[in-house]
């Protein structure tokens, strides 16, 4: 029964592949330790490899090494391979200026992302219990339905078999195999809300329906597709209305659902701060003649159904030139270098470029196919991911007529990735200019 | 502050023009309170006329007398004039069968559009806490994108200009002008489920984020915005893809979200039963050749796109026939009576009718623009105000050539209404046949 709700998961997002790479990310929890179990269970069924990789965050002493030792000891158990990275995340939130929670989260994705490397995937161990909890987290908060969509079964290389599955039918398995697990102690911020959400939300709807989750299970995936339906008609109209950089027409041809989405991709665009009041401003704007004041020196003009930029202060302009060999300045504060035949820095194969290699910043819809990989990525999926707001509008892209080759501080196409037949190299590096 | 929220609502809404007639639903609950006092201080601003409708149930004794009495008091002192009617709800749902709150809720909204007549606009006092109440009722018990647009601001004739404050703002407006209002002890069941959402769940979203509402009212807008798109998509596309009654052809053309929501309008139209996954099931069956047991002796097959409805013993055929005078028959248990120059039963004058009348039983969309109304309705939502469920698929419909002239029980469109001038009088009524 409860491996039934894993096969239909697995089978309904198309999560595994015969001969797939499967790492389980094991915390040593019970939903990892039961992910890490049913995985064992399936690898047969699905012809794939399996092992494990757990990471020490040495945030909780004693404990952190206890759940270490665990997992060594489960794996060993059950003849898993098991990889341990040991990171002092304390240290690097400290570096970072970011919180616990976050520092933590990122090392975690980054070290999935480096362990699973070229064709592997990542199986996390979130639940439906955890699905609730972040949409009521983002319907607290407030995320339109995108948020209510809650957490994705697959994204890029990371599946969540368990995603249609509750927290009782976990301990009720574990407890049925004689399988113990550990207890994490820590109280994180985030976790704080979890907790209240947890504790006091979850067993009120229970009240209500005790069929919840599955009723939630089913609603989730309603509302996933409804959300990307109505993204894909607002990604289409987009491109239709995008008039050059800045400048926005045709709205008024599009009911107002579409007409806010395209609106809140033009301010995303253009890097504008917004929320909803916002975007119900430039709506009626577009709708009449007249200008508001947007951000500091940024005004927005609209008229017979268009929207334009005034003020440059804080909007990205789209800067491009044809790169040449040495130094590259599209941002005052930075400079990106190119030679030849040198090995720092990031290798492009030049005999796989075709045409003129362009540098620019950011584009609306920038997509590439990182080097080694077997999928393409959406640019802003990658900066939201591996960069710090503040830099994001200052990263170097290089295209060629193909489109992007590069992007600074994420990686190369694989189209244009050198190897051991390479003759003509460029190498690529950035610099901060003081 | 208070006011100009109030204010905010009723434009974006446009719920009052000039010289509306406009009665407040009143309880003599805080709420209603606050709803008559606000209407009463805008009359000027928006120049309508304002009345108010108290209805005692009769549920309460002694507590619903008082209520009453207090009503009179509020509108003598405020020189608002009042109406009273009193029911005995109890009596009516013994006889109904329906419980004591869905009995009273009826007996309210039919007491609402008899008042209000032809032109008049009722005002209820739902705010924004009693929306948030609705939205995660839904939400616990699964209704899609459209459960979770929560109350209307504005259907039919009955507007909601309170929908954007909160049960805080309205408590601290009547204490500052020193008001006093009644207190309801009843505890009916769908108040009790409430009960838990106000005191144990929405407590917790406001720990979360203390401007839970703000962000909610927000939200709401967004998800109205957004269903009404995809609803608006589906229909059209609905309407492309019926291929006569039982058949739809060419689902393989539009994206799951839209598939989904036609599958689900074939649903009702059929008259069949359904849930998620029995629309997930026609949906993938629509893909490949195939066929599924949906109700008793009732099949769906699929094949190339296209779905057909087999077996006939509970969804519902077209049946049409040209109406004569005398007795006419497209249900085996009732028959429609027409006759000329009578008075009882409907009246329709013949020389405004359009070609031939024809009776038929309900089509998918159909609409009517009722006597004396100055709006147009979907008959399904008559229906569902005004007709038992298990009599809908049993209803009289009467058509010429220019569309919908009568509805059994609902009542005859304005366009063919007998007036003082009328010369050639049809009357029509219907009779079980035992």
């Amino acid at each position: 029964m409860f491996l039934d709700i894993v096969i239909n998961t697995i089978d309904e997002y198309g999560m595994i592949k015969k001969d797939d790479c499967i790492t389980a990310a094991l915390s040593g929890g019970a939903d990892s330790v039961c992910l890490l179990l049913i995985l064992k269970e399936l690898s047969d069924k699905y012809s794939f490899t399996l092992d494990a990789l757990h990471i020490n965050h040495c945030i909780r002493g004693k404990e952190s090494d206890r759940d270490e030792e665990f997992c060594r000891n489960l794996c060993k158990k059950y003849d898993i391979p098991l990889t341990v990275i040991r990171t002092d995340v304390p240290a690097a939130a400290a570096e970072s200026k970011k919180s616990l929670e976050e520092t933590a989260r990122d090392i975690r994705y980054q070290a999935f992302e480096k362990h699973a490397g070229d064709k592997g995937k990542i199986a996390t161990a979130h639940t439906v219990s955890d699905n609730a909890e972040t949409v009521i987290l983002n319907m607290a908060r407030g995320t339109g339905l995108k948020g209510l969509c809650g957490i994705p079964p697959v994204r890029d290389n990371i599946i969540r078999p368990l995603l249609d599955v509750t927290r009782q039918h976990i301990e009720d398995y574990l407890k049925s195999i004689n399988q113990g697990f550990v207890t994490d102690s820590t109280n994180l911020s985030d976790d704080y809300t979890r907790n209240r959400i947890r504790h006091k939300i979850i067993p009120e709807l229970l009240k209500i329906n005790e069929g919840f989750y599955k009723t939630f299970s089913s609603e989730i995936k309603i509302l996933k597709e409804e959300n990307s339906f109505i993204a894909q008609c607002a990604e289409d109209a987009y491109r239709k209305c995008r008039n050059g950089s800045g400048v926005i027409s045709g709205l008024d041809k599009y009911p107002d659902a579409v007409k806010k989405r395209i609106i809140s991709m033009f301010f995303i665009e253009n890097n504008l701060p917004f929320d909803y009041n916002k975007i119900c401003s430039v709506c009626s704007l577009a709708e009449k003649n007249g200008k508001i004041n947007i951000a500091k020196g940024v005004f927005i003009t609209g008229k017979n159904g268009s929207i334009s930029i005034i003020g440059e202060s804080e909007r990205i302009p789209e800067l491009e030139t044809p790169l040449k060999i040495g130094r590259n300045y599209i941002f005052k504060n930075k400079v990106l270098i190119a030679e030849k035949n040198k090995k720092d820095g990031l290798l492009i194969d030049l005999d796989k470029v075709c045409g003129t290699i362009i540098l620019r910043n950011r584009r609306y819809g920038d997509k590439i196919k990182l080097s080694g990989r077997d999928f393409t990525s959406s640019v802003k999926k990658l900066l939201n991911e591996n960069i710090p707001s503040e830099k994001r509008p200052f990263i170097h892209y290089l295209s060629d007529d193909m489109g992007l080759i590069y992007v600074e501080n994420i990686g190369v196409a694989d189209r244009v990735k050198v190897t051991g037949e390479s003759n003509r190299i460029l190498s690529v590096k950035t610099e901060d200019v003081i």
